[in-house]
Order: structure tokens, then sequence, then C-alpha cells
């Protein structure tokens, strides 16, 4: 029976990374990575693979970042875990024994019980290339797509599929509005406007009923009775922990929120620890259960337990949840909590914006528009989220607000915060729109 | 004789700032800004007038941020203080009275009395409208130019000449390399590797002796003995603080270093304030005096003063020093100590370094590789410094390194800081830059 120092199972985004940061603090151990797939989808690039991107294997995690930190690959799927002897089962039959383990097996996406879900061209986003393959056929010949869920999947599958020339797509969303769990209404009416713009149709408020066809699907039902063609159907509704394994073995697991882990990132059970989308998290500002689910998550957790595999060494946050997308033209970026969401997590918000010319002068060639919205905490005058849209930096921007609301700054702190500044890469000093913003929320305050 | 509350002499980055800031705390002031040019530059903009802008005009801070603030404008030169009536007199004979005074002087290029610099075609960067069309002027008809100074400034003038046709640009350095105050060797080699890709010839541990010439420009004479051919001479060798106003006016004054401040921002007397260019500084890391002179510094401690004429609300920042620049398609981006700065100023470093395509997966059109590289203290982890090299976003995530070492984090708390990433915006949460570099800086303490 092979023996491993470090087992990891699961080959995405956590398990890879856990598997780097393992080799880096441990550069003898023996590394062994278990993953079922044959070849790793790099999950955020799904959606580009119908569009900009063109094809799965233009999107694939190479497994050369393995071979050149010496980590053992097997493809293969474990199918049971035994704690005591500190061994793995896999369906080939194949047995390994650990030192340490870790589960890293992602999500699943949700498949909502609704009528007609099982019919041909009715598909979920599964991170597999043969599937991947069957959807981009199916879009091949489609005229109508329908896409449920107005989140950031389903909008960045809606965008693709139009730059791939699909002539109707529409996309239903439940809230009143797209990515309203990311962003401020305002905000989400500048996406839904450029979502119009690139011939894209939202209904927002309704719910799909039922799926209607004969073997495959041909309209969607809505909750009104009306009824929407569609040659293809993508569901675009969020992910679920993929927790069989560890539930199998005995660990402590709540199903709906993922693996029990520690501050340390250890399960109930001490040689063995889990990272990413699979999962118990709570929320940086409530500590409450959340259910975000971010690759950039998954490798904070996963750099935890690469560290921590032999000894204690980090802690792990609990997430603020940094996004960003682009819609067209039109880049979007979002850390913390949105407005409504802290008013409804019952703190008293103030906010502030700002928005200004995103090289300076506006004079030069591709300036555009970068606009900042900063939501603090009334009292303590503590950043509790941002949003940024506009030029194609904002995701660099929201990064640059994550810090901020990781290290609790508050309003006066950022006013005075030191950035730096060039006519071709930023905005100018004086419009700078992250400490204009937090100006103009401080003197509300 | 008019009354202002507040009085701001200066009308650049540091002095519209102070304006915009002061109104936001003091609605109802009566604020009046006296200054000398008709027109303000943007002061980071002016390399750009000479090939991507093409003109002064279309790099003028726009007076209407002034009007939309309420603040009144006045196109004048204060030449005396009196500070025990509270009064300025200007150059046109009008007297001002005021509750209290920001001055907002800047700073003037330095002259170097190397012998020649009177010649015709001879330039230093004043920031001035006419001045500057003169150097363009001059630049029309040039076949061979020389830039004395491979700073910032330096560079960005070669490569906007370079871009406007220039046949022959020369770069005359009097350090090892180009950029060695902001950026490591290594660094400072890519960015000599690119001008030299764009035909700029670049001189390095040279010194001009004299400039020769009949009226006119014609050589410049280096220390080697070596001569080079010159129609026009740029001066791009730093700032000095322009202190005259206030040595005059008998305030506490630095020369070299420019006029004493407080934390709060107040010169020697209670009622006058000063920010910009003109103040004395402190370095965030040994708190020794620094001739760091940024906009982005001078509008930080612009909001400062704004928000304490009345009533102490902010302490200013010591600066760590933020830049961004682009030279041909290379971004690069420096924030805080160099490898060798910190080296020099006695601590005991180790780096890491993390180099990533900046999009992914990296088969989206556009992907560049962005390269970072971190500076920790050894004992402490503390992250001293950090440049970034490559694609446009170089800038951002300078502003991103910025915030930690503001807040003086250690290796091990990035490791596992949290960030967004997007297929379109960033590289990929695996191989994201500034997170894995800390990872191998930490993995070597």
């Amino acid at each position: 029976m092979e023996k491993a120092d470090i087992l990891i199972i699961g080959g995405s985004a956590a398990g890879i990374t856990t598997a780097i940061s393992a080799r880096r603090y441990y550069p003898d151990a023996k590394i062994l990575l278990i993953r079922k797939e044959k070849e790793v989808l790099i999950p955020c690039g799904i959606p580009y693979i119908f569009g900009t991107v063109g094809s799965p294997d233009k999107n694939l995690i190479p497994d050369s970042v393995l071979g050149k930190n010496n980590v053992e690959l097997i493809i293969d799927k474990v199918v049971s875990i035994n704690k005591e002897r500190r061994t793995v089962e896999t369906f080939n039959g194949r047995f390994f024994e650990y030192e340490k383990m870790v589960l890293a097996t992602g999500s699943l996406p949700h498949v909502p019980p609704i009528p007609g879900v099982e019919l041909d061209n009715v598909f979920a986003v599964w991170k597999d290339v043969e599937y991947l393959q069957k959807v981009l056929k199916a879009l091949d010949k489609a005229k109508d797509l329908v896409i449920i869920g107005g989140g950031f999947i389903g909008l960045e599958f809606a965008d693709e599929c139009k730059k791939r020339g699909i002539a109707n797509v529409t996309v239903i969303e439940l809230l009143p509005h797209c990515l309203l769990l990311a962003c401020d209404e305002e905000i989400c009416v500048r996406v839904e406007k450029k979502l119009s713009e690139r011939g894209i149709k939202v209904l927002v408020n309704r719910m799909v009923e039922a799926i209607l066809g004969n073997k495959k699907v041909d309209y969607v039902e809505l909750d009104n009775g009306q009824k929407i063609k569609a040659d293809v159907l993508i569901l675009g509704i969020g992910a679920i922990p993929n927790v069989q394994l560890a539930l199998d073995s005995g660990l402590e697991v709540n199903e709906k929120e993922g693996i029990y882990v520690d501050e340390f990132m250890r399960t109930s059970n001490k040689n063995i620890f889990a990272a990413g989308d699979c999962t118990q998290k709570r929320c940086f500002f409530t500590g409450r259960p959340t259910f975000l689910r971010l690759a950039s998550i998954g490798t904070m957790e996963a750099r935890v337990v690469g560290a921590n595999l032999f000894r204690l060494r980090h802690r792990s946050e609990c997430p603020i949840g940094v996004f960003g997308t682009v819609i067209g033209d039109l880049a979007i970026g979002s850390a913390g909590m949105t407005e409504r969401e802290a008013k409804e997590a019952g703190f008293e918000v103030v906010t502030g914006e700002a928005e200004a010319p995103d090289k300076h002068p506006a004079s030069i060639p591709g300036t555009r528009n970068l606009a900042v919205k900063l939501v603090f905490e009334r009292d303590t005058r503590v950043l509790l989220g941002g949003q940024v849209y506009g030029s194609m930096t904002a995701g660099k921007v929201a990064n640059f607000i994550g810090a901020l609301i990781q290290r609790r700054l508050r309003a006066d702190e950022i006013v005075t915060f030191q950035v730096g500044t060039h006519p071709l890469l930023t905005a100018s000093p004086i419009s700078h729109q992250v400490e204009n913003a937090a100006e103009v929320a401080l003197t509300k305050m």
C-alpha cells in the first residue's frame, strides 16, 4: 500500500493550492493528490468557454503545476476513508495510507426540483470537460437560450453566449434585480441597462414553475403563466458543498453549510483538514453561516491548510466576499457588504460615492470613468463594504477596498490613506475615488 | 479689504484638494484661493503633453472644480504675509484678511549649476503653460534630445518624446540604473531593456559636466569626456520645495526639506497650515527626512488640512511613497522601500517573488504577465515594500500593496489575505501574485 505524508482529495483551486503551499512548507514530504477528473477546469473561467475562450480545452489548469511541485497525481475517485487506520480506498480498488489528509472536494451545482429539469438541453454548470462540450454543442444550434439565475455565473453565461451570436438570450431572476446579492440597486440597474444594450433580456421577480418539452426543453413556464421559448436552458443558481465523502466517513458535517472546520482548517478529525467550497464558513461581519463560495476564498483556506498540516501556523479568516465581473465593457467589483445587506444585518450605515475619469487628464485616449461607493457603520465609522464600476480596473480596486475592510479601517483613516497615482494608470490624486468617497461619507456622519 | 475664513495660496493638487475638503467640512465658510497661474497644469501629466496628450491645453485642472465648490479664485501672486494682522498682500497691491491660511506653494524644478545651463533650448520642468509651449515648439524641430535624469519624469519625457517621433533620445543617469530610487536592480534592467527596444539610449553612471553651445545648446559633455549632440536638453532631476514666501514671513522652514508642519499639518503659526510639495516630510519607515514629492502625498496632506482648519480631526501620515509609470507597454508600480533601500537603512530583509498571467485562463486575448516582488523585515515579518511590473494594472496593484504596508501587515497575514479574482480582471486565485510572493518569502524566514 502506497503511503503519503500528505494526501489531498480534489484537484481544483483548493486542492492544487494546498499542494503548492504544502510543498513550500514541507519540502521533503511525499504529497499525493487524488482527483476524479482527467482534466481540471478553471472554475471561474467556465462561462468564458462559451464566448471569449472558445472551448473547455483552453480553460484548463495545467497539470504541470503539480509536476513542478513534485506532487504525485492519481486519477481515481476516493470512495471511503478509514480514519482510524488513516487509509482511503478508491473506486478502482486501490488503497492509500496517509499521515495527514486534506478534503478539497468542492461544490456541486444546485439543481432545483423544477418539473422537467431532467429534459435534454437543460444544463447545470458541472465542472466537467465532457459535460461542457455537450453544452457547447447544444448551444451551437440554439436560437433561444434561457438562463435561470441573474447572479455572476448567470450573467457571465448570458454575456458570453451573446458574444457567440445566440439570437435570444433571456435571464430569469427571482429577486427584484440581477446581482442583488453583491451590488446595491443603483449599480444593478446600470448592469441591467448594459445587458439590455447588449440585447440580453432580463425578467426579474420571476420564478420558473415548469420546464416544458418533449424529450428536450422547448419552453419554460414562469410563475405568472408566461411561457418563454428555450432551445437550451442553463441553471445558474448557486452551488452546494460536496460533502458526501466526509459524511460517509463520519466527520462532523452540516449538509447545507459544509464540512465543519476549526480556525486552523482542521475537521473534527485531527489528521484531516478541509479547504474550499466544501467547508463551513462564517461571515466576517456577523459570524453567521455564509454561503459565499468563491475560488479565492478556497485558495486562501488552502494556504492555511498547506502551512498547518504538521504544525499550526495560520488562522483562516472569515470571508468578506470580494467579487468582480465584466458585462460588455462595464466592469463591476464588490467587496464586503452592500448597503442593503448591512442594513438587513442591523447596521446603521452611512455611504459615500465618488466618480472620476480613471486616467488623468481625461484627454488621454481610452479614459473611462470609475465610480466607487463605500458603506460605513455610522457609530464606529468602520468600512463594511465597497462597490466599484466602470473601467476594467474595477476588480483591482475592489481588492484595494477589500484590504481596507479586512483591516477594519475607519472612514477617517481612509481619508488620509496614501495611494499612488499616474496619468495612464489611475484617477487624478485630487479626485481619486476611494478617499473622496470616504470623505463624503465622513462629513455626513 | 476682503476677508476670507479660509485663504489658500497655491492652486495645484494640494491647494485644490484643500479647498474641496474644506468645503465638505465647513459648508458655510468663505473660501478664497489665490494662485499666480492663469491656468493650472496637471503636474503628473506634464510629460504626456509631449506625446499622448499633445498640448498643455489638454492637460489642465479645470477651474470648474473650484466654482462647483463655491471657492473664490483670485489670480495674483501673494508677496507678503502679516501673521499678526492675519493679512496678505499681493503683487497687484491687493490685501486679503484671513481666519485660517493654507500654504500650498508646491515645488520648483531643481536646476543644477552646470556650466551652460542658461543656454537656449535647455529646459527644466516648470509647471507653466507658456513655458511648456516653448518646450513643445523647440521639440518640434529637434532631432537630438538629451534628458538629464533617469527617474520617473526623465523616462516619461523620453518615452513620450519618442512617441512624437524624435529620432535620437538619450537619457543620462548618475546612478548605476534608471529608476533606482523606486525599483530594485532586476526591475530597472527590465525597464532599460524596454527603453532600448523603444530606441531610447540610456547612459548610466554618468554626469553632465558642461552644456556646450553658442546661444543655444549643441552638445552636452559628460564626466568621461564624451560629447553628445543635443538640440534640446531637458533637466529631470527632481524638485525643491518652494518656501520663499514662508521664509519671508518668518515661519519655521528648513530650506532643503520644506516648511515645518506638525502632525496636524499646522506650521509654526497656529493659523497657518501647509500641504503638498512645500512641506517637510518624514519617512514612514525610518522617521528621517524624506525628499519624496508626489501629488498623491500632497493631496493626502491637503485632506488633513481641509478637515483640521477649525478643529483638529486627522493626523497626517508619514509618506511611504507609491509610484507608477508606463514605458512603452510595460507598466511599473512601486510602494514603500526597495530591497536595496531597506538594506541601506539597516534592515535585514527577506524577499519573495511571484509572476503569473494577469487574466485566467491565459488563453484570454490580451493576457499579459504581472510580476510582484515583496520585501519583508526578517525579524518582525512586516512588509516594507513591493514592486510590480508587467500589465497595465501594475499601478492599482501597487496601491493594494501600499495598503498592506501602511497597515504594517506581516507576511503570515498577507498569505491569508482575501482577494477577489475574475478571469478578465485578475490572475487566477491559485497563482495570485501578492499572496504567493508573501508565501515564498515566509517559507524563507
